[in-house]
């Protein structure tokens, strides 16, 4: 890795999750009794940075959080990870983000996110030049105006600009699709900007409408992108899933650090598919994300 | 009423409820965006308590939070609507229970409620010379040696005991039914102690085993009850439903003032009826619970 390692600036939300852990998912209206409780960031870019910094990057993170107890809290949180955030501003008056994740024996979820709609939307006090030393950006499309104001720059710069493409509220501005350099979807957000029709079919009508590269992560079935129009597929790594809460952040995040380094994007997906699935193989949260170590490893042994 | 008016001691949890409002109720493992958030106090005897003040009696909790921020946003919440705290004792390590709730745009609810094995169950500590003062006790079944505890300790003293039997874990100490002077069962709490069957046989089976006065709120039903061995009947106050969280618990407030205040269990039934229809035809939670003067419009109207 380059001294001083790449440093990846990732724009999007940083919440808390309130994981209850279910005996059983309930399918209906019902009053039921969870056996456990962890309060854990979460948030895609949040993760996102922290995989970053697991991963031996600088990692800074761009966002809002509530003037409130559970805003601190994020940030603490964060910042015990390694990663840099003066940027993230406590809005006055606003209420942090806070989801309510149900998870049951089996690794299954379901999740209720709530962001506060005072939560204000203008990007326009984030701090672009700071991109000057920056190898990447990672965005997800839950600060959408920052997603495109802050993809702008880092291509007006000539940096990769990685969006997280994830599936949206109806209604939600996609402007920032047309200034990323790299969208990496997955398969709901697929769904939802392409419709109907396979990966690959969903693959080639967002480069059509983009013209930028397009990825798709389809869990254990690995990651498939275009190039030059061509369908590019690399599988998963073979571990047993036992929590896949924040994979797909993980992945983003590696992903994003990869291009930093300057490995094509062929190589950050192998070297994102490898942390994606170190982090689906460990119980826990941030604090099981992967180490370099540990995805090298993985890499190391899928070879041999 | 008289005056000072009587004291109802509640026993049993305190909890913060975050209430997720949702277009539609996830059904299976997914991801939703809620329309809105509410924090709000909630469990059974912390419910009850707050009716029993709204409606003009003197209402002190008996409870334990975590000593965290939200035990101390629990104690103040309940403090303004003019509960007695001074016996919410703060359990150091120990987190407060946290409900999540989903409640869709029909009313119906989803609630995965988290109680920490860390809060120490024993009732020892429990101002018992207290109820020298009180007319009634109401204890719910989350906090089970407590109810057992104090409700043996109100049937010494000759004070009405009223337990909230709702549908418990698993295993849970059930020794509270055989010192209770009054068990009013929830529909769930009533099929898991007496097994199958219809209410009216439930009640049967639960006054054999316990001797006792046994009734079971039964929704849009009304309540049931035996008096003599014979099935007594409240149909529900007319009402058009429109929020229904914690209806059960004012009713249980409702009616334990209602025997502190001298009534017998069948007036007090129509009293915690009336008081439960109101709080159903309003949205909003504790601050919507009836008054006095909302309840006795109520069966005035449905008198004449």
């Amino acid at each position: 890795m380059p001294n001083p390692p790449p440093k990846v600036v990732c724009v999007g939300i940083a919440v808390m999750d309130h994981v209850f852990s279910v005996a059983e998912m309930p399918s209906r209206p019902s009053k039921s009794f969870a056996t456990g409780f962890a309060e854990v960031g979460g948030g895609p870019a949040a993760n996102a940075a922290v995989t970053v910094a697991r991963l031996g990057g600088r990692a800074t993170l761009w966002a809002r959080v509530g003037d409130d107890a559970v805003g601190r809290q994020i940030r603490d949180e964060l910042a015990g990870h390694g990663v840099t955030v003066d940027r993230v501003r406590a809005i006055a008056g606003a209420r942090s983000g806070l989801s309510a994740v149900l998870l049951d024996g089996a690794g299954e979820r379901m999740i209720v996110n709530y962001a506060d709609p005072d939560l204000d939307t203008d990007p326009s006090w984030l701090p672009l030049a700071e991109l000057s030393d920056s190898g990447a950006v990672l965005a997800d499309m839950r600060w959408p105006a920052a997603a495109a104001h802050v993809l702008a720059a880092a291509r007006a710069r000539g940096l990769p600009g990685v969006l997280d493409a994830d599936r949206v509220p109806d209604g939600t501005d996609c402007s920032a699709f047309r200034v990323a350099s790299h969208i990496v979807f997955s398969q709901p957000g697929l769904a939802q900007a392409a419709g109907d029709g396979d990966l690959e079919h969903g693959l080639r009508v967002m480069a059509a409408e983009t013209g930028t590269w397009v990825a798709v992560t389809a869990g254990g079935e690995g990651v498939l992108w275009l190039e030059d129009h061509v369908l590019r597929h690399q599988p998963a790594y073979a571990v047993t899933p036992v929590d896949t809460l924040g994979a797909g952040d993980v992945f983003h995040g590696a992903f994003a650090l990869a291009l930093a380094e300057g490995r094509e994007p062929g190589q950050a997906c192998d070297f994102a598919a490898a942390a994606a699935a170190v982090k689906c193989g460990r119980h826990g949260t941030r604090a099981g994300y992967p180490t370099r170590v540990d995805v090298e490893t993985l890499i190391g042994e899928a070879v041999s």
